[in-house]
């Protein structure tokens, strides 16, 4: 497929790469800077500008992949002289209505992309959706071409499935810096003596439910650990909230 | 080395079998239930009783595996008739001078034990400490046929050390857990799709740090997607306190 890229961030260099490797064409890239365009459009074999009025006409698909808050102002520049275009964003909480095109879609795959860390496309579940029953199978059939796990899901459901991601990510994300910082003030013990145990944390997901997994003070709910606990955290009042409410949400979760 | 085995839980388990393949000999399992110990002893090719009076006077070490809670009573039942003999704990949160015998010391296991779930030992970073210089290099020689990370450290910094642990591992896997709580609720996508996040976002800390790997709506404040989230949680309040607590730690914690 002719894809145009608009955006050159996190998301959109591990999707335009990507999808480069499945053998689609990106005819365009689009960044507010010079820097991002020029340096993507070098991998994707592409030209590029960061003039949104200089994209290009015609395209299979063009990919909006920038903030979210930059969504709808990109998409009222876009439209003009692109009616009939086929656009799609990337965004989890987005509604695909915030693109107000004709032909609109969303292509969401869910993982955490970080600049300098490459990721195995094939194995991140992407989710589509399109106004169009013609558009979503050409969005599906696209998808296929750069994972193994594809499905359809509404902006309704998107949303919930976005925000679990933020659960399973970027909150437990915040245990394991809280955790760091905690070894960090305490003993000359470096944060990678985690890592076997962050591990087995995520790897046990494979065999059981994260009920069934879960292990520790609070779900013995051992008041003596965790009056300790508690006492530990005297310095800092928001982890001891957190810890204090995480507890109880767990004990409550295995009743 | 010759060594009795107190407990038959989760971890005395998984311990009891990294040092019988380790080539130590075992003399005698200890369990509370007639079930418990004789599975154990099975497997560890040795003899078990259920009687505390009734655990063998002379071994290298003794390895109390019990639970936090019965340390300090197992413990005093042990003391008479074997004085001079070396007992260990296995509890990362109990300080060792909770084990009342005149040469003691701790063999602390970091990592999250589940039932029917073998684990790797030799990656299991292990924390050791004794009240004795001989007995201590005696410990770490021992830890170091089971695992090949092993630190010596205090009661008080291994006090945070476990605390670290429990938001590493116990509150980590309570945000898997909402999430799959999220998904089950709304639309029909298996916990399963979550994987991929969450693999990435254990694998990303080999390469940086928590804090550097962040990403999501809270590190961005994007505060349109943080209200529409919290608009989502109005039927779990506790769930919507724990999203505005980590929202606002993970901000300050990129300050």
């Amino acid at each position: 497929m002719k894809i145009v890229l608009i955006g050159a961030g996190n998301l959109a260099t591990n999707l335009g790469k990507a999808l480069y490797r499945a053998g689609h064409e990106i005819v365009q890239v689009y960044s507010r800077t010079e820097e991002g365009a020029s340096a993507l459009a070098d991998v994707l074999k592409c030209t590029y500008t960061t003039d949104l009025e200089e994209v290009v006409r015609n395209a299979d698909v063009f990919i909006v992949a920038v903030k979210d808050i930059a969504l709808p102002t990109v998409a009222s520049i876009l439209r003009t002289g692109r009616e009939g275009q086929l656009f799609i964003h990337t965004a989890g909480s987005m509604p695909m209505d915030i693109l107000s095109f004709q032909r609109r879609g969303v292509f969401y795959p869910m993982q955490t992309f970080s600049k300098n860390k490459e990721v195995d496309f094939s194995v991140i579940p992407c989710f589509v959706e399109a106004n169009d029953e013609k558009d979503l199978q050409c969005l599906k059939a696209l998808a296929l071409t750069v994972s193994d796990t594809v499905y359809e899901l509404d902006s309704e459901n998107r949303k919930y499935l976005h925000l679990a991601a933020v659960f399973c990510c970027n909150f437990a994300n915040h245990c394991f810096s809280l955790g760091a910082e905690l070894l960090k003030k305490h003993g000359d013990i470096p944060f990678s003596v985690m890592l076997p145990l962050i591990d087995e944390t995520a790897a046990k997901l494979y065999s059981m439910s994260p009920r069934e997994a879960q292990t520790g003070p609070a779900v013995r709910w051992d008041t003596n650990v965790m009056d300790k606990h508690l006492q530990l955290l005297a310095e800092t009042p928001e982890w001891q909230k957190i810890y204090e409410l995480f507890s109880k949400s767990i004990h409550d979760d295995q009743l």
